[in-house]
């Protein structure tokens, strides 16, 4: 027989009974049933249940034997009696009485619980993360992830995609985050970068006649941490394809992306046709670039009904600039004085004035809008827009006025605040959109000049033509995103392939043909020497796996992540260098200057 | 019709025959033959042949066309005359008359050509490596490079093992070559390290009880740049297995290797039962922990021929010192005195003092010795080494005697060179075999010290008592490689997982329990709760495409390689960091000492 096992821990079935077999793995708990021991035996396939009463020649050991304790017991299956059979265990039907046991490898008293899903501070989880992913939830979650990346190859090579490795010791890449630096030892004072993406060797690779290209690709930006950012690295499943329009990307990627979640859905419904929505769309419909489309509020403009009416906030402010609009956020069932004001209190909450409302009531078989701004601006314009809006009673409106630009954000959230609390929004789905033709520019408060909205390679819709004779700020990109359920999960753009546009483009934010040359030299270069159309995406691995898992921190679905404060317990990271290491690399650690 | 093209350059077949299609590509060459132009059209997939004569809607801009341009051409699909078809391109039956031709982007004058295989300096060809990839030769190594790393997923998944990504911002690693450090932003005089191989997180993993794990995972030395190394970062094929032997490791990835490497042989023949040869055998052998099975030459102990010999030299060495032997390495067909001579002169090129010979030639119906030392020692022993041999008229031997420990390398270096002088290598098959059983201790002169001859991580055979009870020198590790055509492939051990044999196991080699907590401290806290035994190994990737290429140099098989000084000059790094990111990070560069 094998050394150490002759099945896994969940191999055995009722077909088994009588035969002995081999089992190694982790003792999961040990109960004492009036003298008699079980041992629920855990390896990573599963759980056997094994008995030892006191004539078992194991009974000695398997007295000794403690949680997480590593074992190899070798015993006789046994079919279990009808009421004792575990329907909810694969391996349930049967037990395993023990006639020998070995432990393999003891285990000192445990710092933090494997069994059940306790909470524990995050420093003790992350410094014994070897016993944290032991749990269940956190297991599953890690596998889940590797089948995720696993599906993601499948479909991407099924798709006529070829996945080729980019360098990790490379340049500064111009994505716009801090790149993290690794100092050269033979070339003293020069650093290379970690990549913040593949994108330049992306656009290379189709320079170079590669054609459909894709990557998960290990990403590194020297950001601070945050609740939605582990430090350090995270992955995408980075793509580029030539040859290509962006109605190309959106039809591969699109349903290869709907039948990958499907897969990992557990029969929630999965968008199946993606909408594509135009960023100013989906501003005014959802106040959001990242709408969630679960939520089914879609805000309606209404400047209309309040210009020259008795709400005299609104109409003012209509009246006196021409760019001011007042949006509806209608809120189906919202229709009460009591959630009314407690949305109004939150936007107070949130520093805004206050957030105008109407809602509808039946009294005596007429539906009437109520509320101190129905009372404003009278009867008709409170009916005109409830006909607008299709509302009933029972329902409410919000209304904010402004300047779109300075508003919409609020908006979006207030929009998100009322379907989530009124349960509008349908949590048991995932649904997917495409969020186009973004703005190829925007105006930079803090620099006072225009600056790149999204991706610079991107493609400006009308290219070198519309660069040279459109005002900037009025020109969209061939730049999309895709969104779920309110997150943004991938990001893409056609790629500006021409060497006049891309310094055009480039002049336009104040930067020169010789800054184009020195920070982005490879790819400049490589445009003059015959390049394709290409363009492509790149989607967030963790963020799509957070959502098919549920998990709400990045930390439930990363197998070896760093704390807050940019930490790895676990490995002792980071830590000081020896001399030799820092006179071999030419340099020297700034100590910290000291305050009084 | 789509923007860019209704089929790729690969596409067209005679039944496409006068159909109106549109392909995109890059101009490989343009043939005027009389007037009528030809056009080579390439992409990622083939190339189609255009014609465009002056009747030709099109003639006007294929006049314009230049090679590596990017265009699209609308075109009917014509049948080639017969004595035209060309059967070794996949389109060779058709040709494309053009309709239209649009340039979508043009070239430079190329700084090297992108047309068949001539020899460049590296230095351009990295500088413009998009146009370098655009060689066909290249091309298709990278092709089959991202095959066959594809092949190994699809394989290790076949074999239960899942894959997961491990950190690359990490901790100092043990493998013992230099660490590429990355100086922390947010810990002021600390730093992170590439990892130099997975070893610990793999480790790690089984603890946490995965259990079949691998990955394609990049890793980072920091060494000097050699013929055989490129400067940076490398791949392996990494994997690790819980509760195994070293068998199961052989049985397991023996078979799947031999599959991946028949799957690329291209018809050559793959050994599929890998002989298991003890390091010991393999250096008495072959001379060598890296065996060329395809040169039949196999050496033999053959001391006792020339002890008490009439060649004094040898006899003389055999009587002073009971450690001394003499090895003979059989030359089949080697036995000619010029062939003999010319062994002699590349041992005394390489600082030997000479190469010992006898060989045998037929006359007057008898088989004799011949040579110099044939004489020494008479016609008895000549014919017993004969005999022993195995050797006929024709054939020939060679001897070195001394300490093996001293000669073996240049023994195998001999047997080399006669195997591959007298083609008796066959070079078009894959020789595959497993060394084991390597010496777990070596004695490191420079220290004067005992040092691990491998992985310090592999478990001694005879585990913590072996550690306690022997002389650590005679000391076995489960620790084995894999070589094919006399490379390494592939290492790997079963781990010693116990905490104590670990302690132990580093404290022979001059190192502490603090030591080790403090440079291992993850893995030895992870051994105190329970680890399951394990084991793994971990194969090159690079290699094993340069094997299957027939590649010679690792930039044949690299996408985007550095050149020997450890530069990108594609990307052009390393380069500069600016004063920000030096701030930021608290390190400043040393400025080098000027030599006067």
């Amino acid at each position: 027989m094998h050394l150490y096992r002759s099945h896994t821990c969940a191999a055995l079935r009722k077909s088994d009974v009588g035969s002995t077999v081999r089992l190694s793995g982790w003792v999961h708990r040990v109960r004492d049933h009036g003298g008699v021991l079980f041992i629920d035996l855990r390896d990573h396939y599963g759980m056997t249940q094994v008995v030892a009463d006191p004539d078992s020649p194991a009974f000695k050991v398997a007295e000794t034997v403690r949680g997480e304790w590593v074992i190899r017991i070798d015993g006789r299956v046994k079919a279990r009696s009808e009421e004792t059979v575990n329907k909810a265990m694969a391996t349930g039907e049967i037990e395993l009485y023990a006639l020998e046991i070995e432990v393999l490898s003891e285990a000192k008293e445990l710092p933090l619980p494997v069994f059940g899903e306790p909470e524990y501070p995050e420093d003790i989880r992350l410094r014994y993360r070897f016993l944290d992913l032991r749990r269940d939830t956190l297991h599953k979650n890690i596998v889940k992830r590797t089948q995720v990346i696993s599906a993601m190859r499948r479909e991407m090579g099924s798709a006529g995609f070829t996945e080729y490795s980019t360098p990790i010791l490379t340049a500064s890449s111009p994505e716009g985050a801090r790149d993290f630096l690794v100092p050269s030892r033979i070339h003293p004072g020069k650093f290379f970068a970690l990549p913040q993406a593949p994108q330049q060797y992306k656009q290379l690779l189709m320079v170079a006649g590669f054609d459909r290209y894709f990557q998960i690709a290990p990403c590194f930006r020297d950001e601070d941490p945050r609740a939605d950012r582990l430090p350090g690295e995270f992955y995408q499943l980075d793509l580029e394809m030539s040859f290509v329009t962006q109605e190309d990307v959106w039809d591969t990627m699109g349903p290869m992306m709907t039948s990958i979640f499907e897969e990992f859905a557990e029969g929630k419904p999965v968008t199946k046709e993606w909408p594509r929505i135009p960023y100013d769309e989906a501003i005014r419909k959802y106040g959001s670039d990242k709408p969630d489309l679960r939520n089914p509020i879609v805000m309606q403009p209404v400047t209309e009904h309040f210009a020259g009416s008795g709400f005299k906030v609104f109409a003012g402010m209509i009246a006196s600039n021409p760019k001011v609009e007042v949006w509806a956020i209608p809120a189906k069932t919202g229709g009460s004085r009591a959630f009314c004001d407690r949305m109004n209190a939150w936007a107070q909450s949130l520093g805004q004035p206050g957030l105008g409302y109407i809602f509808w009531k039946e009294e005596d078989g007429k539906v009437g809008g109520s509320g101190p701004l129905a009372k404003n601006i009278g009867e008709e314009r409170t009916e005109a827009l409830r006909v607008q809006l299709g509302l009933e009673a029972g329902d409410a409106a919000f209304f904010v006025a402004g300047e779109p630009v300075k508003f919409y954000k609020f908006a979006g959230e207030a929009r998100t605040k009322a379907g989530e609390d009124l349960d509008l929004v349908d949590r048991d789905r995932f649904e997917l959109c495409w969020i186009i033709d973004f703005p190829f520019y925007e105006w930079s408060e803090e620099d006072k000049k225009i600056d790149f909205a999204h991706n610079p390679f991107s493609m400006p819709q009308g290219g070198l033509e519309a660069l040279q004779s459109q005002d900037p700020l009025s020109l969209k990109a061939y730049q999309y995103d895709a969104v779920c359920n309110g997150f943004e999960i991938a990001s893409g753009s056609i790629r500006n392939q021409s060497p006049e546009a891309m310094v055009k483009a480039f002049e336009l934010v104040g930067l020169s043909q010789a800054d184009v040359e020195e920070r982005f030299g490879g790819m400049y270069r490589a445009f003059q020497y015959g390049a394709p159309p290409h363009g492509g995406c790149a989607f967030g691995v963790d963020r799509i796996v957070m959502l098919l898992t549920g998990a709400k921190n990045l930390r439930e679905i990363t197998l070896f992540p760093m704390n807050q404060q940019a930490q790895d317990l676990l490995m002792g990271a980071p830590s000081e260098a020896t001399p030799t290491q820092l006179r071999e690399l030419a340099i020297r650690p700034i100590p910290p200057v000291k305050k009084d």
